[in-house]
């Protein structure tokens, strides 16, 4: 079958043809559908620091997976050949310690798989997978629910996501953005304010603010524009440290929370808002040939919204 | 009656005389017996900042405050004249929007009330009002229980009290000093291990760190030792902003809360330990007249432990 595989650090992913996987004791396997790029594989590429995440070379990329389930191993009762899935990338984690999903069938563990709700298709639930997790997670993490006011620094990838989904959890959602151009679509996903900085949210009494940036100053913005007993979350690495006002983080009895992924009922909410059409993040679809050109296109940051890869129809 | 008041930043405190308080609604008048001194009152001394808090000068401060009960106002059922009683301070606050201790009698609103418990004095009492509440405060925000490994930064005034009491709620407790003087008393206190900093017991797996130094470094120090979706708490103020790992907190889900005082349960925790002899700070007596050499003591660093003026009796 196909496959790409992750042979080394600064090594180019090579296109192979492998065996196909059987399905271990607890274990499926998938018919792989549809299988996202994400910036963390532009880092694999770069940064040998991941290595320590994979045990075993080389090993097929990708944490963004769904598809048919085609095969099911020994001990498995609760799912059956046919049931549409997506996979939780982080047991495993898929693409690391274990194959990803760059690869025509994939063998995944019963724990990772998430159920598709009807009406969303594959790339979305791929997408829903790293991108949705992440962004929903962060307000999980964050605590966010209905009634409260949500700050949301940086309208990118992840904080589009998080904008949405915090307004459609009933929360009153506060943008700040840079970049002007897509303050209109900040407002058409609910925001009920758009400005430059966090800061000018200070007399807003903002419960939670979520940092998609982390450029650092946007955190301590952030610690300083939260209201009494308020709560931060860092998801962004715009920059790998803050400094912060740890005065204003003591009198204000501020937490900083950093977040990273998610869990499986993240995952099931973005999905839940993609397939009832109310969650639409940009996804760009490409050939299950074309993954290196789109891992090309991450690092040229020439690739528009989400991109991901058709395995199979 | 005697009292000393706060006329104003930059200048002296005055001794004067003024007139007894009566109980207004819900209010208690008591006999203040003991009375705490507190660097934040040199604070009051040097910085306009403090003044957001004064509504009305001049006003007596002191927010370390327990005596007895003389007088009780209009719809008090709860409690009785000749009750002893410690004051949770952040109720005004006292010392600064009302009235503080520093006087023979204090009208004090019942929701400040604290009961003291057999066998405490009413120094210990007084000093259980702010470095006993604000000590095991952060203890409470980090979520310290029995059985978890808990690092304490610092073992100056509040780092004891936070130390002992992390033991005593049965934690196993680890102490980062960089004055190796003190080092046996951390052990005596409960201390499984003493170091010069917190990074040594990276491979301890610390599931919350409280920083009672605040030197900026040492809570950058805790965020990247703590361990994964681990509990830092910054209570000291050493300096006023730190430069913190941002790519560890994002990786290690991390939280780090901002801790200022505390509550009423903390003042009562702190006066069961002080009251079972289980935990005893040091605590130096001063006359009421001596207030402002106390204070005096407290600029220059000479004074040893907690200052509290004996009031009466």
């Amino acid at each position: 079958m196909r496959a790409w595989h992750f042979v080394g650090t600064h090594k180019p992913f090579e296109r192979v043809d492998i065996p196909e996987p059987t399905a271990g004791p607890g274990h499926v396997v998938i018919d792989v559908k549809a299988a996202g790029l994400c910036h963390s594989d532009v880092g694999i590429l770069e940064d040998e620091k991941w290595l320590d995440l994979m045990p075993t070379l080389p090993v097929v990329p990708g944490h963004e997976t769904a598809g048919v389930i085609s095969e099911v191993g020994e001990g498995v009762t609760d799912w059956k050949v046919g049931d549409k899935v997506a996979v939780y990338p982080m047991v495993g984690p898929m693409g690391y310690g274990v194959n990803g999903g760059w690869e025509d069938r994939a063998e995944v563990a019963t724990e990772a798989l998430v159920p598709l709700p009807e009406g969303i298709s594959f790339a979305q639930a791929a997408a829903a997978t790293d991108a949705g997790m992440t962004s929903v997670g962060a307000l999980t993490t964050g605590g966010v629910e209905s009634g409260m006011k949500v700050g949301i620094i940086g309208f990118g990838g992840l904080g589009q996501i998080g904008a949405r989904v915090a307004h459609l959890r009933g929360a009153e959602v506060y943008v700040a953005e840079i970049n002007e151009d897509v303050w209109d679509r900040a407002k058409e996903a609910g925001a009920v304010k758009v400005a430059q900085s966090i800061t000018e949210f200070k007399d807003d009494e903002l419960d939670v603010i979520i940092d998609y940036a982390g450029f650092g100053t946007t955190t301590a913005d952030a610690v300083e524009t939260v209201k009494y007993e308020g709560t931060v979350v860092i998801v962004g690495m715009g920059k790998l440290e803050a400094t912060l006002n740890t005065y204003a983080m003591i009198l204000g009895r501020v937490t900083v929370h950093g977040s990273n992924g998610g869990s499986k009922e993240d995952i099931a909410e973005s999905m839940k808002y993609m397939a009832s059409g109310e969650l639409s993040p940009l996804i760009t679809e490409i050939d299950f040939e074309e993954i290196a050109d789109g891992v090309q296109q991450l690092v040229d940051g020439t690739a528009r919204g989400r991109l991901v890869a058709k395995v199979a129809d």
